[in-house]
């Protein structure tokens, strides 16, 4: 008798378990059960679709050639039965899994030699009053995804609210916003956008562009209630900042792991509510895998389990349960969280953990920030990249890394060869000589993250004495200190002009003649284009006894980025 | 008395060794000694100088900021002396080198406690005759790029000839092409372009589109003689594939390490002509460093000494250097070779060591190519990306990475991210898995970075049974096998019509109810768009007992790159 190998769940992770299985072991009988019909869709297209780039929500159920991924593809060219069933639960002793039909409720029992937990997650929906108005949806499928696409393109919504200021609520609220022109409002409970992903200093430029592209943005306020009746719909949602006028709200706030049926089946389930798997991608129970937005996994440089539902990882890991299934040995022991996304013009991407997760999780972290060109000084076309790397100052290994720029593929190429380093534990030193491909039009011959190393080495030696730009410009706000400005005059004039005696210029070329003008009895900002001419300065300070002094990190690119008020008018 | 470091060349290695000690340690007296008045400056732009991208020859020579990097620049800014003189000797029981002033030819020693050769390379000149006549030049230095450049915006070229098809040669064929409109033909001695860094299956796109830009190509033919007179210069060049009229050669072929002063002294000397330094840069005596393009590095996948000059190496080492001097113990263990290009409209990139070379090297070598959209197949923009794989059969470790592709930071982005991993031994299943960044404007789901590892894996595995575009396009024109194309009717059908019977289109879904029309009694080539669906129906045909044929690697995509001419006009 053949392996029958039964899946729950069709989207990501389940059709990838099956077409793996059935390339390696033709002769096992797969079969994918889902409650939806829609199947095999990329979920993290949704956003594109709401926002007009895809035309069609079959544009996200279709492979590369075209052809819709629906029962009769899996049938016809993969040999995978697809039944469209609910799994109500597992029966481990006689390894059968009871269900239903959704089309005719009929009851079903079967049997598996392998199953695969493939269950996915679901949005979290806040507990507040007016949740269910018609009009406020979470957007994490292609039915919600669908009507929350019609209700915009039927006219029917002039202002919109996005509670949650997580990566898809960024992309939700760009596509509201870029395509339809949708006024659109994001709140967050925390103080800034994407607490989980990205240290405040580096979202604070994400802030800023968002509003330039006219999303408002409400953070460290709450939500308090959602305003409408049942037939018209949402009208309002309150915060603790106000009342916000609407016609539709997105919810997303996150999404908990679906391991109910896993949890009563008597599997191992993590603190954070996920299935618990081995490096196997096995459960509990040897008989049972489980994969994608349903587990938990180890964070690789943290240790501890974390909750990582990103598309990415369940094609990954859909891959490794099937060569397993089919008698394979593939591992997985973790995961750093890599990622990446586009906001209107800007590219973001990170990995592992931020400063303040870092330290939370008792590494005594540090992090520097380097600015840079992404093309060679000389290459005519170039934008500024922003790059922070973090690591422990006692063993000088890589925490993680965050990286913002116009050229998101760019931004992405930095961050991901330091992301793929993370789980091999290696120090700031080899990011300092990381072999990364040069050439003009793609880098500068020092890369950006050859010398985000070189700086966060510095900083860790006690050769660099740095401030974060917000906690200058929080400082610069609320005392008297002075910047000393080592840019050219044409550069350093305008902001002479607006600050007045407390702004220094003394181009770097003429300080050591002109030593005698730096102030050395008052602590001093040391300030360049990008916080590497000013390092040098705060070098040259110091061998001459002043030492009061901070580097601003990133110069006036991180500052102009962080605040766009700051800087003069041009 | 301070410390006093000489550094003998002040072009890369030299001035970044300089400005690092200086910051680490400002009591320590360097002393930089070049021959040229042009010192520090971007070499790797000398191309984008004389294609018109960068202005003028200062735009090299300056900082970020745009400060020229002279003399006084290295006085002021980093306290760095900077002495027009060349080296002679070294006097290593003395510590002393005799230099030569260049101004006024007056010799002098100098003393110092540590030594830096950074004498770069020498461009090779090949013995022809007429190699010295005017208008026949390298193109490494400024002098040479303010030469070449001065002859073309005078007009005095028209038809000019590259000799050499690495790196250089390209940039400077395209350099030549591209703004002034130079007829440019590029003869390289080995049948394909850039032999050393990609195989030639990868090579022949990089052709056709150089072609395609105009530029014509000699490959696997040699210069004979370069002819001319010595008052109006070359006229043409000698070829065994005939006479090319021109009045501008340059000459790249390879570089030569200048490791004359370090074997005079009695410095260990590798079989490539490069200094011999260990992990911390020293040379085989403590006292005396080298690094940049005039020392042998380890090849870290292959053991093997190989002389590498590349700037952004040289900086990387430069910095080593600084840091050891001042007491530090910085390490690079040996270098993989990644490296980067753009050429026209084609990014370019690869890192460790190409079939051939893993094959010389002893390895049971195997690749795989892979071709995919380098965004969410569902993203309305996107390209095809292009990427090879090299593996170990045995180990499984990763050897070598190759790729192609429109979008050259996306490339270079999926090339870093494996060549920073090649130092750590990982295997084919660590790519599969790789976890780099997922958005939807910047990579698929499964990477094609996890795609390539994933056919390399089945092809090491044996469950995978593929051929190279190269040589499928040998043997359809050698033999009769015919073709089984998988894609849809519509792209099928005008390759029916040019290919006749030679042709079979069945639609990969609908191969289970057309099993009766696929032969089963003789050999046959599998295509689709990328190679992936092929490959699933290459598994169905096993399952059912036919396995004499092959999967065309890269499908169509790579079919179109290899040979334009092979697919019907559209």
């Amino acid at each position: 008798m053949p392996k029958r190998v039964v899946i729950i769940g069709a989207v990501a992770l389940g059709p990838k378990v099956a077409a793996r299985i059935k390339r390696l072991d033709p002769s096992t009988e797969v079969t994918l059960l889902d409650r939806d019909k829609l199947i095999s869709y990329g979920g993290c297209g949704i956003p594109y679709y709401v926002g007009g780039d895809v035309a069609d929500v079959e544009g996200l159920r279709s492979t590369s050639a075209h052809i819709l991924r629906d029962e009769i593809f899996f049938r016809n060219a993969k040999g995978v039965a697809v039944h469209h069933k609910e799994v109500t639960a597992i029966d481990r002793k006689n390894k059968t899994v009871t269900t239903v039909s959704v089309s005719d409720g009929k009851e079903e029992i079967i049997e598996y030699d392998q199953l695969v937990i493939a269950t996915g997650a679901s949005p979290f929906i806040p507990p507040l009053e007016g949740v269910d108005l018609p009009g406020v949806t979470p957007l994490t499928n292609l039915h919600q995804a669908q009507l929350v696409k019609d209700m915009i393109s039927q006219g029917r919504v002039e202002k919109a609210v996005v509670i949650g200021g997580g990566a898809i609520g960024l992309e939700i609220a760009e596509a509201l916003t870029d395509l339809w022109g949708i006024e659109t409002t994001l709140v967050e409970m925390m103080d800034q956008l994407m607490p989980m992903a990205f240290g405040k200093d580096m979202s604070l430029p994400i802030e800023n562009h968002m509003k330039e592209k006219d999303v408002k943005l409400i953070l460290g306020e709450r939500v308090t209630g959602i305003v409408g009746d049942k037939k018209t719909g949402v009208t309002a949602v309150e915060t603790t900042a106000g009342t916000l006028p609407c016609e539709l709200v997105i919810l997303s706030v996150g999404a908990r792991p679906n391991s109910e049926l896993a949890k009563d089946a008597g599997l191992a389930i993590g603190a954070l509510g996920g299935i618990i798997v081995n490096s196997c991608m096995k459960t509990s129970d040897p008989n049972i895998y489980a994969g994608g937005d349903c587990v938990e996994v180890p964070h690789l440089v943290s240790g501890q389990s974390v909750h990582m539902p990103l598309g990415s990882l369940a094609n990954r890991q859909g891959r490794i349960i099937g060569t397993n299934i089919c008698g394979g040995c593939d591992q997985l022991h973790g995961a750093v969280g890599t990622f990446c996304l586009k906001i209107f013009d800007l590219g973001i991407a990170r990995a592992g953990l931020t400063l303040k997760q870092a330290k939370a999780a008792g590494f005594d972290a540090v992090q520097a920030i380097v600015v840079q060109s992404d093309r060679a000084h000389f290459y005519p076309e170039m934008e500024l990249m922003y790059i922070k790397l973090i690591a422990d100052r006692r063993t000088r290994k890589v925490l993680g890394i965050e990286g913002i720029g116009s050229a998101g593929d760019a931004v992405k190429s930095r961050i991901d060869s330091v992301a793929v380093l993370l789980k091999h534990g290696v120090t700031v030193e080899e990011i300092s000589a990381l072999e990364v491909g040069y050439a003009p039009p793609f880098a500068s011959a020092m890369d950006i993250i050859n010398n985000a190393g070189n700086t966060l080495e510095n900083t860790i030696d006690g050769s660099h004495d740095p401030i974060d730009v917000m906690d200058f410009l929080q400082e610069f706000k609320n005392n008297n200190q002075r910047v000393l400005d080592v840019r050219s005059d044409a550069q350093t004039g305008p902001f002479v002009e607006k600050y007045k005696e407390r702004w220094i210029g003394i181009p770097q070329e003429e300080l050591i003649n002109r030593m005698d003008e730096v102030p050395k009895d008052e602590p001093l900002y040391l300030l360049c284009g990008s916080g590497i001419r000013s390092y040098e300065v705060q070098l040259v300070l110091r061998r001459n006894g002043i030492t009061n002094n901070k580097n601003i990190m990133g110069g006036i690119g991180m500052l102009k980025l962080t605040d766009p008020d700051f800087a003069p008018e041009e």
